[in-house]
């Protein structure tokens, strides 16, 4: 083994900008500062443990986690309780590589899995680390997150893209992750019929992702004729697979089950609920056949009442997705052979990371058209 | 295809009783009055379907929910809208056939499946007759029960009993493969930590079922101390593998989560929820090990709240059992063989049908001591 | 129960061509002669029973169990004992219907399942009819087949076209049925890779539903380049996910295995082995990762030599299907939405069914570059 | 991270005696000679990487795999190319403890899990380490066994022992593994009728197994009755439940798997096949019922022949376990618990490390009625 403290023997870029960071705090301020690791360390290469490179992070999207710890402060039991660093979602080139790393060198272009398993404990044994008892899982605090100009990572958790894959494309991999965990584990089979709640971009990174799995008919839902229309886009090319459903307020679960199944034909198989809101769950859950299943794929309130005879008498499964595991090589290339490549169409907005406060605002404005906002280090 | 008004050639009895039946009305009235089929009509075969035989009904178990028809009218959409014969864990001696039966005859001891699904629906052709969308369940309104002393039903649906078991070890049979349906869909395994909730008659088979599929450790919970010790002695010959836990009045969800995980010295892989109370379900959502299960067997409130953060954080999945499919020839060697012998331990009242009323009663007073209360016909 | 020799009351078409058959024997000779039932026996409605229609059969596909039959005289323990009807390929008209019926009414288009379960056995009663202890499969001797102008079916067993699809789609549904099968019981899954061996009907079929529920990659093996080329023009539109690899005579299995796994990037999750030959076989087993499947779609010999230590040591998955279940709902779906639309493109020949002995001599010449023959009933 | 050469800090105890192993060689001899670490390199502590122990082996079994090393050289592709220390099945004490671990001291009494699996590969990551691509699994050439005094060993793969088990208990958890690892993967549920077909010592374990997993009935088969009349002993608190059935040179597979169907009164649901002889799977084929497992526990020759078509037309599931992982918590509690209290029995001879070859020779010969020998280090 390796000493922690001896040098990267591959060279540094001579010309680095200093390392800079998107950050949030308890008082939900959004604000950028310096970050580590600073451009000395990295020429250094002295805070590089065994088995870590330096990426440059070149794209990062916004997940909707990131602006609810900004405006909200906290997520369940995962609460801001210092100054930190967002982002999660992230491509970048690598810069430095500790000796001890072998796969990966300096110029490599690379997706970041932005978490870090202990691979001790009995959920990371059996093959579900997502569950790790000691996970650090970047961006949630306090373990500071990918929106930075650099980040040291284990190489382990950095995956090689093909040449024809752009960072954008690299950084659309983790929130395609959690749709891929979704639709694995409700398991989703050719030919099922699906219920999709939700057209934001979960939402619609899961309908690429059944539609992918031969899953039809498919129905969604949404309260958002414009988020529906556009989804329509997306799957263009089978255009008697996808019916929408315009969800109107005052609807009871049931009549808004009644809407889902006759839009859809039948009864759905699975239904991916995407949305985390209450009456939402509920209407899947009246919607679903006999032994079907609502698969919930979003977060939401710490407590929520469900039809609990209904799903009983029906033997619906109510099943949850909470991050990912053993996704990204798969996720390659599945956005590489084309098969999902209209994920690329869910980047509405880019911003250069000097101005990630607009993007932020932009992300989080329902108004603004944005599905995806991207944040950019060109150099 | 035979005739449905061809005569049983088999010869009846010729000394039957008047045949009663138990019936419970919207007015929740309990009482004794006349059923079909007469003996005239079993004396002349005229009554009897292709396929069906008749059975002079030997033992019945009440059941929970016969007691809540009795009571509460209605359980979920079941609603009790005229006279109705309750009634559905028996079993019997087949006394007529009709000639198109082949496998079961006069004499034949059987237990009785109180089913009959349609074969042609979805859930019947997938192996799921319990999700029937036609079934005739009996004792479920308006379809008629089993407590009478003669009933007719399809043969494909009694299950000839080993000259080793009794009509009591029959009767048992129906609330067996509820829980042998909970412990196959909850896929209990050799090693499984598991918790089981509520030491009711169905708690306790319950535990018997996870005992002899290898659950270990097991902690079973009850609000009632007396039922828990009554749990000890079902499994005295492995006393290292169950402990108890009592659930006293006032603690959180999350205390009872802690008590229940102490006792077990782990998180249980699997929870069998056998009470249908929503903070005994809350209670066990928090105790499961990230990916494990709480499978609830019981019935309870249209609607309920559970805690969906922790849901969510730790991919819970939550299950249901309705009723049962496929479980009679399995329960019927399980028993037999000794496997699940200490089942029998669970009768603890027995009453003549003529002394139903009483049988009712005592089934429904938590001071009775009654586990299972069994009505017998002796001639 | 209504009596089986109560006449249809719906009128049947008035000029009916004299019923015919295509027969083989056990002198592996093939002709067409009378069958049953006979235009009489359809007019006067007394030979349908209770749940029964009469189909016109409109198209039939010839399948490579038809020809086998004809040549080989038997497939393992079926064996042609007596002058036999072939085919089981079929969709039709309904032109007579027994009053029983309610789902279906002369002038109904219909694909047929050809197999007719106990729905009282074990497999049945767990959702796996083709393993039923009693079923009578059409064109498995003594069973007569779906060659013939006229033939009485249960209505259960007869599945409604939607109008945008033809006979000949519905005729398709029987070897798309083997296929979706198959992909359902390997649980082939999106992201998978997969490889499939052999492009004959079944491998094509299969390739189109292994890209339709998203494997990727996928390759192809057959020893004849213009089937692998046809395969390709199957899947044109995602040019990125499918490789094809020609298997020469004289490489070990290794050899081939390596090849594969070349031509696939990864090892192959999933093999979906479709030409039943024991080197292709062995040279799957070889292929898969450790844990993978190999699932075996076709019939072969008796008995055959598998590498034993390495299913062994790499834990290799050894599947099989026969026939079909559930399967026929969810082929009209996905025909119908397109998402299997190029299944169209495999039916390359049709003959009448006065040319039928053409048709099957067409059907068993390689060198015919048929995929599909089919035989037409145009009146 | 801590260097590797830094010192262990707690004391080694005083007094040790040389370090031995076991050692077989290409040339097939078996014989003691000096073993790593040396008594200098323990007391020194040098030779202790971060996060590693060093044991006193106290108790190790010797399996099958072990005397054919000796015997033929090799197991299919793992080769005996140099002297070799033999033994995997291993319990001991903690005599020493690299700084950097925490949940394990000297003095504590741990079962060794015999391998180091890379933590990084596919099967790593997805929880099914028996798979991974680099794993180092002691006593598989070139990795030298568990078969001396003293060994060092990554405290992640030592499982701390409860006090009410002793190291002879400890060193049976690497065969209980194996079973366990197969009764978990060929899913044996409560009820299930299974057939065991060998009653050697994974035989004998894997019946224990299956009989604590609730499978009724049971047959378990031998060539020799002394065999079968054990396994009778290990389950005689529940004699109901098992059946023998002796096999007999000459039958065919067909005739076996008649016989054992008659043992049981039904087809299996589950075949364990612990022989690995051609005709016993052959045999297991046949006697499974439609959509039954065949699950092969044992190694056996390079290449087999199978009856395909039994095995298609009835989908017969063909499985196989290689290793085992994630199962030395589940063992520990299901020995110390008493639901596994009888594979106790199994220990029929112990030998001193001193006397290894006498124990090897006994281990070897069929008469001389061992079943389990262990090698035991007092001091």
């Amino acid at each position: 083994m390796v000493a922690a403290t001896q040098a990267a023997t591959q060279a540094v870029k001579s010309s680095l900008k200093p390392n800079i960071g998107v950050y949030t705090d308890p008082q939900h301020n959004l604000y950028i500062a310096e970050a580590t690791p600073s451009v000395e360390e990295i020429q250094k290469g002295d805070t590089l443990e065994p088995g870590e490179v330096v990426i440059q992070v070149r794209s990062t999207g916004i997940c909707g986690s990131d602006v609810h710890f900004w405006h909200a402060g906290c997520i369940g039991p995962m609460i801001v309780e210092d100054k930190h660093i967002l982002g999660h979602e992230s491509a970048g080139e690598i810069i430095a590589a500790h000796p001890s790393v072998k796969h990966l060198k300096p110029g490599d272009r690379v997706a970041v899995e932005p978490n870090i398993p202990c691979h001790s404990c009995e959920p990371c044994l059996t093959g579900r680390y997502n569950g790790c008892e000691h996970v650090l899982f970047l961006s949630t605090p306090p373990v500071p997150g990918l929106l930075r100009r650099y980040v040291n990572h284990p190489a382990k958790w950095c995956h090689k893209l093909p040449e024809t894959m752009s960072y954008e494309d690299g950084a659309l991999l983790e929130p395609l992750s959690v749709a891929l965990a979704a639709i694995d584990r409700a398991q989703v089979k050719l030919g099922d019929s699906v219920l999709i709640c939700g057209a934001g971009p979960i939402g619609l990174i899961t309908l690429l992702c059944a539609r992918a799995a031969g899953a039809e008919p498919i129905v969604i839902t949404d309260i958002d004729q414009g988020r529906l229309d556009f989804a329509k886009t997306l799957v263009a090319d089978s255009p008697g697979v996808l019916q929408t459903y315009l969800v109107t307020r005052g609807k009871t679960e049931e009549e808004l089950a009644e809407g889902v199944k006759q839009a859809l034909g039948v009864e759905p198989d699975v239904a991916l609920e995407c949305t985390g809101v209450e009456s939402s769950i509920g209407a899947a859950i009246h919607a679903v056949r006999f032994g079907g299943t609502v698969f919930v794929v979003g977060v939401g309130k710490n407590e929520m009442k469900f039809p609990f005879m209904r799903l009983s008498t029906r033997e619906v499964d109510l099943k949850f997705q909470y991050r990912y595991c053993n996704t990204w090589p798969r996720a390659i290339r599945l956005v590489n052979s084309g098969v999902l490549a209209n994920i690329r169409k869910l980047v509405t907005h880019r911003f250069s990371i000097e101005d990630a406060v607009e993007a932020f605002k932009t992300s989080a404005d329902m108004k603004s058209g944005a599905i995806k906002v991207q944040i950019v280090n060109k150099d």
